[in-house]
């Protein structure tokens, strides 16, 4: 018997794992909300600088949360001449490069925004995805706290140019500086001990996916999560864990205590002012949340959209002092109806080592980054997003299909007029299926000329908009076919004019 | 001796090769052609879907030119699970697998649009990048030319609205079936000769850039450049070669000859049919052309905008049909006074076998892309874009330090009456780093408030476009100081309408 050929293996289509293609209505609104907070930057004198997407990976450094899986979250290969990239995991780390690569051209203080996509290599979850896209905005060469309030003055005001309700979000700030004495003052001061710190304030930071008893069980020996799989713990003895939760509490309590939101900060302030010893670090931490209070009380702003948290940290671990967090305070429901809350959707902080270790000189800088990708899924929980579908193009059938020619000038002709438009380029042997498409495409009109209409000059012209209304009024098939709703004909050259009409008549605008 | 501290090793900042950053100028470009080419694309009824920017390996496939180098100039890296993943290297082959993978749900014919970057692991070289921006346009599911045929005139309009004046570009068609034939003719015809087939499709893609003498040595015993390198050659016989030459030369020569564009395309395509022998798989691709020429044609689109180019290959190797090219026709100067010809800044063709492998079952399409990242070089050349730098935000300068508060208070208020505004955020001891700061953001006017202003309720308006006007026209130093030109002072509530005033005056206005 001879041997059959081979079949080939036909290619599975698929993508990765935590990757996502999107269609036309994600995408515009990604574009409207790109555009408001660009327009928010902009208003607050931030310059655009875009970096590609890969980097050394050496320059883009280690600071990610997430060290429990391999590269360390990042995408890597080895260039040819055996020096490692990594694609970008944020657009801090880049932006740092570009600083100190520039550092003589550049005005200081610079102050610069970009959005692009971010890549981790994470494993993926629901709502986790590998790729998302980021907006941030960093000011370069200032140490001033007038920085840090700034950027979170501009993360508020991001908020409410995206249509988020006053009282539906608030910026969080909190500072490093004040967490690292805390920290400290359970025993783990040293260098030597930066890991452990680390681990400390991750724990801190999965306060609002995990609430405070994850955090105790992360600070303590250690949690499993609904998988089964177990975190181990910083192995803090129970009473230090009181401390550090009472101090994580404590921005929580005032709120709940009586009093104007100016005395409520006062109080906490003090709070978190007896909470150090005299001469610690901490304290100038907590000068700069005064600072930074103080600057954004002045410019109006007021503790229902800035506001001092003790239990804010942040996951990276290149912040230095204040740091801030957007949360969205609306809850919803998801698709199973089961309570959403969303939480951050941004954060920033000061990082004055990242410029620093390709400078060997202190250079200050304080940046603010929103997650696109996540408020957009926020906003569109929320429908906070015109997720419309588009009207499509004027569709032109192919009645008889030795005339593509001529049907392809018509199309010519309606687009040099403007007006979206586009020749049916599927098998034209069914006029069912060209409507059936136009119908898909969601079609204002389609255009029709068949033997007679062209021997007349004519075509016919037929409004889905209005048919699709007056199917739903016909009773019987036999009515359909004797009216003929939405359906009429026109001069050849009147085809731009009318079709106009019936745009203007159900208004289609095109984006 | 005891032992020194080890200084630690400074960072270098730096991209890695055939990686750039842009700066504002750049990215306004390059929004600016984005939406002037999404614009087009939609009035030709494409509607738009992103894919991320990796997909599997095997997903992508192997298409690319450059074999030469490792990983066949694709950036890959393996996932957890041991699987393959590359970035893209184009916009085709993740829009086929998307295609693929969502062809139930999708209208037929389906034509959609995508801008983004891709990325090429090649030899960087000038004008090289291993990451550019691309924009396509496809319409998978049509097997009719006409599909192929408005890809053309839409590359016409494309650069049109780019302001590439009429006769400036050209957009050329060819045909992968009558190419394909020319090189079975001199004996690559089988499967088995399928890489030599592609080694001399290569060489005649580099025409463009290796002149016909380069594509000689390409396709005799090889070429060595200008670097020293050495490419191997396809090793076909002297007269074979000149079998190759007179047809690539054939629309060449046809173009020299006198009559009108109309006549001259009959002669080509007749010249073309002659070529052949009767029946061979050529003249299927002649008929192919035909139909293009004669929609384009009939749509209004002279031979000075598409034409039929027997030199035009495209260095893909999944196109199956007709191919096509934009040529820009303009000859510019570089920064060194050496005439630059830019040659292709786009092209497409039909690929009817990149979503059959997915499906096993055929599916035609053909699709269009712009090198967004090398039509913006040329441009920028040309000096079609605007590369002005915009003018910076308003700078309120710190007179007094004690008094941040205040001044970003006056900030607030510009920005809340939607002028852009920023703080002076570095080192405000020296009121003259402030001014050069202004200045070197292109500040209109900067606002200074010192005590005695302060005192009196009033702002001093220091209009900085103004200035420079006066400043080239005043002779000493002391009527500087004397006359003070555009700078006064007003009350501190009139300070917006008084900005706005400088603004006006100057026609300032901000994207």
């Amino acid at each position: 018997m001879a041997e059959k050929p081979k079949k080939p293996q036909k290619l599975r289509a698929r993508l990765p794992r935590g990757l996502e293609d999107r269609g036309p209505a994600a995408i515009a609104a990604t574009r409207q909300m790109v555009e408001k907070i660009r327009e928010v930057f902009e208003r607050y004198g931030f310059e655009p600088v875009e970096t590609p997407a890969m980097e050394y990976t050496d320059a883009l450094g280690k600071f990610l949360p997430d060290q429990d899986r391999p590269n360390e979250g990042v995408f890597s290969f080895q260039d040819d001449d055996e020096q490692w990239i990594s694609l970008r995991y944020d657009l801090t780390a880049p932006l740092a490069r570009y600083v100190a690569e520039n550092f003589e051209s550049l005005p200081k203080p610079y102050r610069s925004y970009r959005a692009g996509y971010v890549y981790r290599n994470e494993k993926p979850g629901p709502g986790r995805f590998r790729q998302f896209m980021q907006f941030d905005a960093d000011t370069v060469g200032s140490a001033s706290p007038a920085a840090d309030a700034e950027m979170c003055m501009m993360a508020a005001d991001t908020m409410e140019a995206l249509g988020i309700p006053r009282g539906s979000y608030v910026v969080k700030v909190n500072n490093r500086k004040v967490l690292d004495e805390v920290v400290e003052s359970i025993g783990f001061g040293g260098q030597e001990d930066n890991s452990r710190r680390l681990t400390v304030l991750r724990a801190i930071d999965k306060l609002d996916r995990l609430g405070l008893q994850g955090v105790r069980q992360l600070l303590g020996e250690g949690r499993k999560d609904e998988s089964g799989d177990f975190t181990r713990g910083a192995n803090i003895p129970e009473k230090r864990i009181d401390g550090i939760i009472s101090f994580l509490e404590l921005s929580g309590n005032i709120e709940k205590m009586t009093g104007s939101g100016k005395e409520k900060e006062g109080e906490l302030i003090s709070f978190i002012e007896r909470y150090f010893e005299p001469a610690s670090g901490g304290l100038s931490g907590v000068e700069e949340l005064k600072s930074i209070s103080a600057i954004v009380r002045a410019a109006g702003y007021g503790s229902d959209r800035v506001r001092i948290d003790t239990s804010v940290v942040r996951g990276l671990e290149y912040y230095t002092g204040p740091v801030y967090e957007v949360e969205l305070l609306l809850d919803t429901k998801d698709e199973k109806g089961r309570s959403v809350r969303f939480g951050s959707v941004g954060g920033g902080g000061r990082y004055d080592g990242l410029v620093s270790r390709f400078r060997g000189e202190p250079v200050p800088a304080t940046g603010f980054s929103i997650g696109v990708s996540r408020l957009q899924a926020a906003l569109t929980m929320l429908g906070k997003l015109d997720t419309r579908p588009e009207f499509g193009p004027v569709v032109v059938t192919v009645f008889d299909r030795d005339r593509i020619a001529d049907y392809q000038k018509m199309v010519a002709v309606l687009r040099n007029a403007n007006i979206r438009a586009e020749l049916y380029l599927g098998n034209p042997k069914n006029m069912g299926n060209q409507l059936k498409y136009a119908d898909r495409r969601n079609s204002p009109c389609v255009i029709i000329q068949g033997s007679d209409e062209k021997a007349r000059g004519e075509v016919q012209i037929k409004d889905l908009i209005e048919g699709a209304k007056a199917a739903a009024a016909i009773a019987s098939n036999q009515e359909w076919r004797e009216t003929r709703p939405a359906q009429f004909s026109c001069r050849e050259d009147e085809m731009v004019a009318k079709v106009r009409e019936v745009l203007a008549r159900h208004d289609v605008k095109w984006g």
